[in-house]
């Protein structure tokens, strides 16, 4: 997607250790507008899925994922990752190693909000190994659930998700791919 | 705001302890389409307050703090509860007790996204003792920002939040405002 692919090249920063900082637009100060519009691609993209449902994981898939819903008319649940008080005792956890965060966190969703038998899109705003991608997967299939599409803002390609994901069969879409990152900039996949 | 009444009704649980749970469409599933209808609201509430941006605090206020800043074409900055990698070494900080967590949380936000002169909008998805959007307040006056409204979806009135605000002279706007609750039901202030 173009406008994102330019405002990636803009504002987006990095910062050693295959990390990419767009705090400017996604992870810190969100940009609605951008947003949307990534979420009327994702519309787009998956509107053939029979989707019932969105799933994404708490804090920066929400903007995403939020807008997605907006586009496809769907309820959108965020996994928490750690436990209110308005949650029931018993839930669906996993856990996932946290890539900006170096250490391990959990994946919570209420089985009031997730039921067997949907259709469910996963959002996020990054793949890179695909492990909190995995974890949302497992989530979905311990509530009987069916994966029918994943969706992220950016990929890096050089971090093995998609071969990871390679094996659920179902359509996954990055709305901007990037294929290598330095110093001297980012090159996008074609 | 008749809708986010009307479904507070339908599907708000009272938990006893002064606690409303809103998971069904605001905490943990969202409902893209009313946050949208709320966001909406909001602008038309501070459209004449020449905001420049929209502060909120992570998780639950991103929904409608995002939708608002769409309908208002502004940027919204979500106050972090933990510092990512990718946040400088020196930000803005201050420490709000949480209710639904029972604990003091840390409120981040980073000196690149919310400067001197600005003028913040402040949404959250609750006012009750006011304590978290007043943590949101300093974080606003140590970037020297001055604060023009504070919107929140559902107000508890019997909570003293919005005397805890009055002496920012600034509109205070509430979508919903919950005068009682109990076993029984709701009961909205008029």
């Amino acid at each position: 997607m173009e406008a994102l692919k330019q405002r990636i090249l803009k504002d987006g920063k990095y910062l050693g250790n295959g990390i990419l900082k767009v705090d400017n637009f996604i992870n810190h100060q969100v940009d609605a507008g951008l947003m949307d519009a990534c979420g009327l691609e994702f519309a787009r993209l998956f509107a053939d899925t029979g989707a019932t449902r969105i799933l994404t994981a708490e804090i920066s898939g929400i903007a995403p994922a939020l807008m997605a819903a907006r586009h496809l008319n769907l309820p959108v649940v965020y996994a928490r990752k750690s436990k209110p008080v308005t949650m029931p005792d018993t839930v669906y956890l996993t856990v996932a190693p946290s890539h900006t965060k170096g250490r391990m966190v959990e994946l919570i969703v209420s089985p009031e909000y997730l039921a067997r038998g949907e259709r469910v899109i996963i959002i996020d705003d990054f793949l890179a190994s695909g492990a909190t991608i995995l974890g949302l997967v497992r989530l979905a299939q311990a509530a009987g659930s069916e994966v029918v599409g994943i969706g992220t803002l950016i990929e890096k390609t050089f971090e093995g998700g998609r071969a990871a994901l390679s094996g659920l069969g179902v359509p996954v879409h990055a709305l901007a791919m990037i294929a290598a990152m330095d110093e001297n900039g980012i090159r996008f996949a074609e």
